[in-house]
């Protein structure tokens, strides 16, 4: 029987999961996926993910991939699974890829977005997935931030506290090479902070976000700000933007 | 002490409510916003509300009225509601009104909108919004079936069975006047059926919506659609679409 590497292409809430990562004692998106995959690949299957989400964040367009010998079609894995899946949880592509594919390690590049909305009031039915931010900021100081991080940098003052180990693992520290970095007004008072980069330390778009924000408030400067980056001390930094803003919006393969 | 009449503009995420209506043993948006009211105020608060939304049916725009001697500024009371109320139920509005304002009789016409959602996967972030109809429906036929509702109609085929009784009460019986119906692409695969009228029979907008559904996927023809409207008998037309899809959009008043 032909072994099949298999790409997932997923969409999901993250609202009601732990994040991406399997965990004991609570349910993650990637427990609820292997669970549903093995029963209709009838085999046990373990799925490699692009990466981990946090518990609270969504994803427009998540990848992972599995190996299978199972020989149902792409087409009918999609319709089987999202029929299995949570509303929450959906599979919104399917693709045989070669091999040496790996959802996390062929991946070039992703695209984050954190979503914000300022008015006075925001609407009940979008509070699930916009940070309410009522306050008049500042949006060329914000701009000039982002501006900042563009390009090549050690973003350690970003970083999730308690992380370091794992990112010193893959031998590039805490560097990581920003790609672009925009700030989109999508609809009235509702504004995107969207950033594309070759990879991610834990927390790092909401440390950003959380950073710039201060700076949007103006209670910090951008020249502040431009220290923080090169401080490469978290404690440096301001808060953790909570998880229900961000979206992971796309995940780059050369393919 | 001057006796205020305050009206309230209203906006909900109605998931997890049983609808605006006072119910025993369930949590409706009347219950929370009185609660709340009373709190700030002081005294007990009875809320006059523009008429009823079911349970798991969202507003943008819902208006109340109350009574009270309490001397808060508009603002404060706005301000003050919202930090008390849950985050899916918010203030958008609060204004003084003459003594003989009434929130329900004073109404002139109200807009509804349903959702709808016609890709092959709904996004998971979108699904407490919008009914997922994934069909290639016939766009000119449902238009044609809007066209057919517009003026005043006896539209007892379209009224929740059993609520007979209360729509006789009102000296009209079963007919309403819909001044405009139209269907709107607000997205890729999103539409919106948006419908003003002068007054709505309980569950109208779902049960329209419900049949014109029908005739746009080819089950029901326009002329069978327009044979449901003048057979006057619930029985006679399709399902009640779903509650999750539907959103008052906003109440018009004279003032």
């Amino acid at each position: 029987m032909e072994n099949r590497t298999i790409k997932l292409t997923i969409a999901y809430d993250g609202t009601n999961y732990c994040g991406w990562q399997k965990q004991n004692n609570s349910t993650s998106i990637q427990s609820v996926l292997e669970e549903k995959l093995s029963i209709i690949t009838n085999n046990e299957v373990t799925l490699h993910g692009a990466g981990r989400t946090d518990a609270g964040v969504h994803a427009l367009s998540m990848n992972a991939h599995f190996n299978s010998q199972s020989q149902i079609p792409c087409q009918s894995l999609q319709n089987g699974l999202n029929s299995l899946l949570p509303k929450a949880i959906q599979i919104t592509g399917v693709t045989d890829e070669s091999a040496d594919f790996h959802a996390r390690y062929s991946a070039k590049a992703k695209t984050y977005f954190y979503q914000i909305h300022t008015g006075h009031v925001q609407l009940p039915t979008e509070r699930l997935y916009a940070l309410h931010v009522p306050f008049k900021l500042d949006l060329e100081a914000m701009k000039n931030c982002l501006q900042i991080i563009c390009g090549t940098h050690d973003f350690s003052s970003f970083e999730a506290s308690g992380s370091r180990d794992k990112a010193k693992k893959t031998g590039r520290g805490a560097f990581r090479t920003i790609l672009s970095a925009r700030l989109k007004e999508t609809d009235k008072n509702v504004y995107q902070f969207e950033i594309t980069g070759d990879g991610f330390l834990r927390h790092m778009v909401r440390n950003l976000v959380g950073t710039i924000l201060e700076v949007g408030k103006n209670k910090r400067t951008v020249n502040e700000f431009h220290a923080i980056l090169k401080a490469k001390n978290r404690a440096a930094a301001g808060p953790t933007a909570p998880a229900h803003g961000l979206f992971l919006k796309e995940i780059y393969y050369d393919t």
